[in-house]
C-alpha cells in the first residue's frame, strides 16, 4: 500500500540490488519510518525474533527471503547443505508458533531438492521466495474483491453517505505482505471510490490498532478515528458502525476465531446491535484438526511487563514509562475465541461462506 | 480505608486544627502519595476542578467541607452573605455535571438559612459538612453489608476458595468518602475473612482501574490483578470470574446504567457466560425523571488527548508520552449505558434489587 505517495510491501527484494533484501521495521512504528537492509539469514531471523516484522503473512515472507539469503551465504562456505539445514532451524526457532513461517522454510527447502546445483539452488530459492511473497499478496487482494460487493450493499442503503467499519489489532497490509485480511476490504472499497471511515481499536497491551493501523491506514489515506477498546458496544448501540471486520489468528474448521484479545466483546456487541461482524482469513490460517476453539485452541499468556508499561515519544524521543502501580499484578492474555455463532460470514481469498463446517469446506473442499 | 497501615478518608478536617481540611491528591496517584490541605473555598474549589478530588461522593463532601471554609472566610469580609453567596456559585461551577456537588452547597445553603449570627453559621457549616461526608460514608458502607450475602453464597459454593471478582473503572472508596460503592462489596468480604480476588479492568483511556483502584485495592491488601480492558470475555469463557460488580455515574429509575465506557461490553460478557453481574450504588445516584438510558441520558464526549497521550513513570518522574501517530484523530466518549435487561441485581444501601422499576420503587417507594 501507500507510504507518503510510494508503494510499499512489508518485505521486499531490491529490484537493483539481488544481494539484499528490504524491510519495513515496524518496530519503529508509528513514530519512526525506517527501512531496514537484510544481508544474511541471521540478519532475517534477528528481524523476525526481534518483531521488527511481525504478522503471519509478513513473518513467513521474511522466512522465505531468508533462506534465499542463507543460499548466497551458504556459496561461501564448505558445506552448502549444512549451513541450509542449520539456516532453515535458526529461522524456525524465531518465533515457534507462528504456522507461516515454518512452512514458508518447508516449502523452500522442499524447492531445493530439485536443484542439481549451487547456482541452481540460488536461482531456485529467490523464485520461491518471491512466490511465497506474491502469494501472501495475492490472497490478500482477492479477499478485498470478494468482500467490495458486501461494503457496496450497506454504502447504497446508507443515506449519510460514509460507510463506518470497525477493526480491531491490525490485520494490515502490515502484518502482510501487501493490503492486510482485515483491511483488504478496506482499502479495496477506499479505492474504488467508496467513503469509508475506520473506527480503530486502540488494541491494549500492545496498541497494535493506535500505533499500527491508524498508521498505515493514515499513509494510504483512508479516513479514520482511534478509539479505546472500551467503546465499540456504545457506537453500535448509537448506530456509529455498519460492520465489522477482523482478521484471525487462527480459525478452526468449524468456524470458531482466536483473534487478538477482545474480538470477542466485539462481536458480541455486533450481534446485541445487530451489525454484521466479518472475519477476513487467507485459507492458511484455517486450522483443519480443531473444532472447538474455546476447548483446544490454547491462549498465550504473555509478559505482564506488556501491561506495566507503555511506550510512546515525548520531545526527548521514544520513551517507556509505568502506568500501574508497582506492586500490583497484570496478566496478559493474548488472544480470545469469538464463537462461530457470533460471526456473521468469513471473506477468505475464495470468497465468503458462513463461519460452519458447511459454509467452509464448500469453498474448501479438498481439505474434507 | 487503609493506606500503609493506616485510616484514611478521601476528603477529612483536621482533628486538631478546625481550621484546615486534607484531601488525598488524587491525581498523583498510583505515582505519589500526597495530602493537600484546603484552608480556602478557593483551594476547596481548585482541587476539585483540576481533579485532585474525584469520583461523585468524593466531590460532594470536599464541596460541603468547601462551604465550611467559606463561613471561615466570610467572618473577615464586609459583606457575610455576598461571600457565602460567590462561593456557592463559584464551588458549583468547578464541575457542572456532578449531581452530588450541587446537592452538597443546596444542603449547605439551606443549613445556613436557620441560623441567628455568623458564628452559629459556622459551627452548622461544619456540621452540616461532616455529616454530607459521614452520610456518604454509611451508604457506602451499607452496600458492602447488604452484598456480603451474595459474596458469600459463592463462596460457599466455590471449590477452589476464591471468590474472583471483576471491576471497572474506579467506583472506589477513592470517588467516595470511604468504603467505594462497587469496591465496599469487595472490601466487606475481604475484612471478613472470605477469600477475594479482584480483575480489575485497566479502563483506558484515563486508566482509573489500572491507576486508582489497583492502588487503593493493594493498600488495603485484597490480591489483585490488572487486566487490559479486552480481557473480561476470555476470562469469563475460562470461568475465571465468579462476578461483576461496578459503579455506576447515573442509574434510570427503570434500571439502565449509565457508566464508565466499556462497561456494557462487560455486561455482555458476563450474560454469554451466565456470570452474574451487579451494580452498586447509593441512592443519590438514581435518576427518578428519565427511563431509557440509550435515548435519554447524553453520553459526555471528552478530549481526544486522553487517548492519544499517557502519563507514567520513569526514572525521570512522571512523564507523558504520545502513543499514537501524530496524524490521527481520535474520539473519546466517556460512558456507556448497560440496559436493564444485562443486569442481575443493583446493590443499595437499603438493600438488593432487580434492575427495574418494581424492584428500584420497592426499595425507595416515597419517590414513586
Amino acid at each position: 500500500m501507500r507510504v507518503e505517495g510510494k508503494h510499499y510491501r512489508t518485505v521486499w527484494l531490491d529490484p537493483n540490488d539481488p544481494l539484499t533484501v528490504h524491510i519495513i521495521d515496524q518496530s519503529q512504528l508509528p513514530f519512526k519510518f525506517l527501512v531496514e537492509d537484510l544481508r544474511t539469514v541471521d540478519d532475517a531471523a534477528t528481524a523476525i525474533s526481534d518483531m521488527h516484522v511481525r504478522g503471519a503473512g509478513c513473518i513467513g515472507a521474511t522466512a522465505g527471503y531468508g533462506m534465499y539469503l542463507a543460499t548466497l551465504e551458504a556459496q561461501k562456505t564448505l558445506g552448502f547443505s549444512n549451513f541450509i539445514e542449520k539456516s532453515a532451524e535458526k529461522l524456525c526457532s524465531t518465533r515457534p508458533t507462528a504456522v507461516n513461517l515454518s512452512w514458508a522454510v518447508e516449502t523452500q527447502l522442499n524447492g531445493l531438492k530439485e536443484a542439481t546445483c549451487q547456482t541452481e539452488m540460488v536461482s531456485i530459492a529467490k523464485k520461491t521466495a518471491e512466490k511465497i511473497a506474491n502469494l501472501d499478496a495475492e490472497w490478500c487482494k482477492k479477499i478485498g474483491q470478494h468482500a467490495l460487493p458486501l461494503v457496496n450493499d450497506i454504502y447504497r442503503k446508507k443515506e449519510d453517505g460514509t460507510v463506518n467499519i470497525l477493526t480491531h489489532c491490525n490485520a494490515g497490509w502490515l502484518a502482510f505482505v501487501d493490503y492486510g485480511s482485515a483491511t483488504s476490504p478496506i482499502y479495496t472499497a477506499h479505492d474504488s471510490g467508496i467513503p469509508v471511515h475506520v473506527w480503530v481499536d486502540e488494541t491494549r497491551p500492545r496498541s497494535q490498532g493506535a500505533r499500527l493501523t491508524a498508521w498505515e491506514l493514515g499513509k494510504h489515506g483512508v479516513p479514520h478515528t482511534i478509539i479505546s477498546d472500551t467503546t465499540s458496544g456504545h457506537l453500535m448501540q448509537k448506530g456509529l458502525v455498519d460492520l465489522v471486520i477482523t482478521g484471525t489468528d487462527r480459525t478452526t474448521h468449524t468456524g470458531d476465531v482466536a483473534n487478538k484479545i477482545g474480538t470477542y466483546l466485539i462481536a458480541l456487541a455486533a450481534q446485541d446491535n445487530g451489525v454484521p461482524f466479518y472475519v477476513a482469513l487467507p485459507s492458511s490460517t484455517f486450522d483443519w484438526k480443531r473444532k472447538s476453539g474455546i476447548n483446544e485452541i490454547p491462549i498465550e499468556e504473555r509478559d505482564a511487563d506488556e501491561v506495566h508499561f507503555v511506550s510512546g515519544t515525548s520531545n526527548r524521543g521514544v520513551e517507556t514509562i509505568r502506568v500501574t502501580p508497582v506492586k500490583s499484578g497484570a496478566a496478559n492474555y493474548a488472544f480470545d475465541i469469538t464463537p462461530a455463532r457470533l460471526v456473521t460470514a468469513l471473506i477468505t481469498e475464495r470468497g465468503v461462506c458462513s463461519a460452519s463446517k458447511s459454509g467452509i469446506f464448500g469453498l474448501y473442499p479438498e481439505y474434507l
